[in-house]
């Protein structure tokens, strides 16, 4: 039985891959559009492919220069087995890494085709285009879930097999991949993101306020280079974000699964792998079923694609406990499932793993309710527009950081119920797996959730692109709506982004104990106390960074902009091409010199703060860096997210509406929240796990 | 020589209200300027006295409810001496509650007296009115820290003669005194820092920007509530607060001394109160000793003064520890002093506290650098108000959380410092020690913060006196210069209390865990990592709330001024008078009103974690809670007090000047920082400290 668990998971990967080809040829076979709609079309791919050559370039050169340090000191450093274990650590740093850039670009590589082809299907109605976008997402959700099963897994088999290592000593082996991919995925972010608003920004800046032309409007030099934001931002980088995400959750679970071993052996190992596998089909089941009908928007269709998925997946989990974690013999996989006795520990982990279901749940509904615009939030923030800019910012400051309650509180709730559910199993390590299984369950839709988020940034570049080559006035609705759902989507992700970061936390945390093994980290001794104030600090300083980024980015973009103004008279008047290669390379630029001092910040402080005051302080830092990551990203999201739909509520009419005094002060919130919830926020995420993935890797030197 | 010891430092401060006595004997002989001012300076003393009378009622109302409710629950819970235990802690922690008001009602009754005495003494030029303007903050400076030390000496005397108790439990039986006086200063802050801003953003939103007129025009009809708000904001509030500061940071070293009890004795317990009635001492020379000369701005004669308490505080500090800390006998008093060998103990303090008075130095130089007009934070923050209302806030809230690097590298160097000295003495607790005496160092200087601080409210409204009442230009330049200088002791005052609050966090902590007699806060436990996630998310919930306070607040006030315009046509020609009490009534119902909500907030939080997780968790919530806090009103404080002087330094002329596009930019950042700093940061700082002294009052109720 052993062996068919060990593939189980990569064969459904390499399935779902196919899958995927089948997704993508039919994206691709679609119709192309207009002729207009192809040029500027081509323009977001050049400047995308551009982008992402460029900054992938850079990442390989400090992956390479991080992978072979790794590998350097673990082995310079000496004690028994360091150079085996520095290529233990800095190859499968290296895997991890590679995995994460590939599904960063093929995200990229996606969105910039399902982009014309959603243009192109709006001729269709809302339903041809919402189908397309959504299975260009898709193809991007199972690529990265289903490299990240193939990567972990594959090494998992090399170790196996290939070098006959025991089966309970290899989750310690591969914990460099989820550094590996936490490394690129901070770059991907940090540098999509900055490149993403600072061309948002700059193209608002000179565009609406100054030259008083609307968005995506064509004679702006700054809008493709706004389009390919929204590819190498939200689709390269959330990509990363995801995949680094699932590959640390699923080490961490498997490292926990260690200790398990004695219980339920193997199982307790593969169950991340195998109920992730199974979570991807569920996802892919989810969106076959996701259909408008006429009455509907197509949000309610989203929402139940996501009902869908949660069902199965809840099904799936199950099944699974069932099967692999249960702590007495049954005669028969029947017998199994069918044990609803209490001393059966499978009946606890299971309800632990609907705990993190339910959580996934429960973010939905919390971003929903605080950036959406039928609930009170986004109210308040556009009516304290009509007060002036001032006023909005306050209220929108207030809002987001109210929505820090709700958020934690759940995530609390989870982490508790699913660590005494565990408890309850009166096995040892039983509520900390208890934890692992509920994060396994938050993230086991991320197929879905995946396919959602990149839905998001396609519609959106859909909707540049219908505008840009003035596309009839019909098609211009159905992508506006699209658009509109897009943005719902992109927010939900990031709410359900940092709501798993924060679950997995524990997880990570618990898996570096056993790493190191510490049994205690006191907050009472002041090198931990320290360490932590200063992982606390790093969140913000980071934060900070990345936002001063994206202003000084826009900046060049700014005066790139209005250089072209000044210097071709004929933009304004429509006589004239502006040169948008130039701005896009401008961006390119500027968004990849901005993205190397955060980044170095935030892969020198813990190994500093590791290295100067050990491994206990490194904890502390990783605990409480965490808990201040998640409550400041949560912050940024939801606060940038409510300004965002604030501004959009008085488009449609509300308190003047268009161009009215509330709505000038609702598009400065909306700027000033598109770092927050596009740059800092999701970069954030990925600092939050890449602590945990380096200090998990890193845990050696620490001690 | 113990009984000596012990009346030290009451007799110190008794002698210093009588000095302070001369002080304001001198302020009130003083000339009050011309009957316009006086009608003015009416209006201001008759709404704060009306509110601070009614903020009081409702806060009695409170502190009483708390106060019988800690009787109760501890006599009820029982246990041995349950009852004994509830009356020491309930009676302390009135007597705390009532000597925090009158420290803020004593700030507010000199400050509405001080201000008047300015503006009249603004005709005799820049010296006069700054000594005037100082003398007034030093009248209330004293009477806080000497009432600080009566107290708490006090219940020792009580306790140790009244009562026969051994000396070295009396620590312990006085705790419930930190917690009334960080109660108090919750609300009064609280609501005094609500009332400031929503007069002041009100004031603002409906003068400068709907009707056009400056600050301080006598036609606004909430120009008054606005002068006002600083009396009961910055002074009643802040007064309140440092109050709290001293006495917790007191209480807390006090606890730490009975660790060290076998080694000093009554020495240990009583250092905190004679070194802190010292600083007191130099602190009266460090006023004596300003005087501008003509060839100086006022800031660079008040951090002269700075200087001189601080070298004073520091010989001081050497002194007593040379007498009463070290741990090898001596032959006489001069022996003790010369004796510079590196076993002897006290040398190692000297050093832990001088590591204290050069993180006070810090923060000023810290707090300059972010807030002042001559450095790049607050020029970028001016620059990027020329693309924007958006890059204004945006830089800003960059420029803020970048502050909090430095800030707590500072407060983590003095930490690790001071814990290092403390432990070089090779005492049991010597580490712990080591951070309670830097505390001390820190705070010693407090006395003369307290005075630059006070200092700021009283020339603020000076100048407004002097506006309102049409007073000489001449007249005008003396109080703008001061109220400019004013604005920057705030921003100081500001720093530093962060700055004392993150110290003296460490020395709390360590009190509490005596109290509770536990030695290992373990973060990765579930249930404490589950506190100290929640106390992260209380300071942010609890910020939120104070923000959005204002928001509302001001609004109201908007309203009622909007009503006033619309009915009295001849305001705004200036031949009818607004209805000022009108505005001061509304601001003090609306504040009064929004301060109950955060408030039970703050104090159910942390009884809730307590009763529900237990004390381990408790303290989790206690560090993490403080470790947020900490940087989130630094980050509030110092955004603030950049937007303030970035508006200002463009009001000099920069970036096309007063009413330029720049200029409208920096108005609104300076409106955003207004709840960031003077509510909501402020609050902060009281809030992390009742989660201490709460906690060390209530601990018996969490194990």
């Amino acid at each position: 039985m052993s062996i068919s668990l060990e593939i189980f998971a990569p064969i459904v990967a390499v399935v779902g891959l196919f899958w995927s080809l089948l997704f993508w040829n039919e994206v691709k076979a679609a119709d192309d559009g207009t002729p207009a709609m192809h040029k500027v079309a081509k323009a977001i791919h050049t400047g995308a492919h551009a982008f992402v050559r460029r900054q992938y370039k850079t990442i390989t050169i400090l992956t390479i220069v991080v992978g072979v340090g790794i590998t350097l000191i673990y082995g310079l450093a000496g004690g028994h087995g360091g150079w085996t274990k520095g290529f233990e650590v800095g190859g499968s740093f290296l895997l991890g890494a590679l995995f994460s850039g590939l599904s960063g670009v093929v995200s990229m590589i996606v969105a910039t085709c399902a982009n014309l082809k959603t243009a192109g299907a709006s001729k269709n109605g809302l339903n041809a285009a919402l189908q397309m976008a959504l299975r260009g997402g898709t193809v991007s959700a199972i690529v990265i879930t289903a490299l990240s099963l193939i990567g972990i897994s594959g090494l998992y088999l090399f170790y196996k097999f290939g070098l006959g290592r025991p089966e309970q000593s290899i989750p310690a082996l591969i914990i460099g991949y989820g550094f590996g991919a936490s490394f690129v995925a901070l770059f991907a972010q940090l540098g999509g993101g900055i490149y993403t608003k600072a061309a948002d920004v700059g193209a608002d800046l000179v565009g609406k306020i100054e030259a008083g032309i609307p968005e995506d409007d064509p004679r702006n030099p700054a809008v493709v280079a706004d389009l390919v934001g929204d590819n190498v931002g939200d689709c390269a980088g959330r990509g990363a974000d995801l995949f680094e995400s699932i590959s640390a959750e699923n080490i961490g679970a498997m490292v926990l699964g260690v200790a398990l071993y004695p219980v339920f052996g193997i199982k307790g190992i593969l169950f991340p792998l195998i109920f992730r596998a199974l979570g991807l089909i569920a996802s892919i089941i989810g969106v076959y079923s996701v259909k408008v009908k006429s009455s509907e928007s197509p949000m309610q269709a989203m929402t139940k694609g996501f009902w869908v998925t949660a069902v199965i997946t809840t099904v799936a989990l199950y099944v699974c406990s069932a099967l692999m974690l249960s702590n007495v013999p049954h005669a028969s996989m029947m017998a199994a499932i069918m044990d609803f006795t209490m001393t059966n520990s499978a009946l606890w982990f299971f309800f632990a793993g609907v705990s993190g279901v339910l959580t996934a749940v429960a973010f939905v509904y919390i971003t929903d309710y605080y950036t959406g615009s039928n609930h009170r939030p986004v109210r308040a923030i556009a009516d304290a527009s009509r007060t002036g800019h001032a006023t909005n910012i306050i209220a929108g400051t207030a809002i987001g950081m109210e929505s820090t309650g709700m958020s934690v509180l759940a995530v609390c709730a989870a982490l508790y119920a699913s660590y005494w559910f565990g408890g309850q199993t009166g096995l040892d390590h039983g509520g900390i797996y208890g934890t692992a299984v509920a994060t396994m369950g938050m993230l086991a839709v991320v197929g879905y959730v995946l396919a959602m988020d990149m839905f998001g940034p396609i519609t959106d570049n859909a909707g540049g692109i219908v505008e840009m080559s003035r596309a009839p006035e019909e098609m211009r609705k159905v992508t506006d709506e699209l658009d509109s759902c897009g943005n719902t989507t992109k927010a939900l992700t990031k709410g359900y982004a940092v709501g798993s970061a924060a679950l997995a936390a524990f997880l990570l945390f618990s898996a570096f104990l056993e790493e190191t093994h510490m049994t205690v980290v006191d907050l009472a001794k002041v090198n931990v106390f320290i360490g932590a104030f200063l992982g606390a600090m790093v969140v913000f300083f980071f934060t900070s960074l990345a936002i001063r980024a994206v202003g000084r980015a826009a900046g060049v973009i700014v005066e790139e902009v209005r250089k072209q103004f000044r210097e071709k008279k004929g933009i304004m008047e429509g006589t004239e091409d502006p040169d948008y290669a130039a701005c896009v390379d401008i961006a390119t630029r500027a968004a990849l010199k901005e993205m190397i001092l955060p980044g170095i910040v935030a892969v020198a402080a813990p190994i500093l703060i590791g290295l100067v005051f050990r491994a206990e302080a490194a904890a502390g830092m990783l605990m409480v860096g965490t808990i201040v990551g998640v409550i400041l990203a949560a912050y940024l999201n939801n606060a940038g997210g409510a300004w965002d739909n604030a501004k959009k509520y008085i488009e449609t009419g509300a308190h003047g509406g268009k161009r009215s005094p509330a709505h000038q002060a609702a598009v400065t919130g909306d700027t000033v929240g598109d770092p927050f919830k596009d740059t800092a926020g999701p970069s954030l995420h990925v600092l939050i796990k890449l602590f945990s993935t380096l200090t998990l890797a890193l845990a050696g030197l620490f001690i």
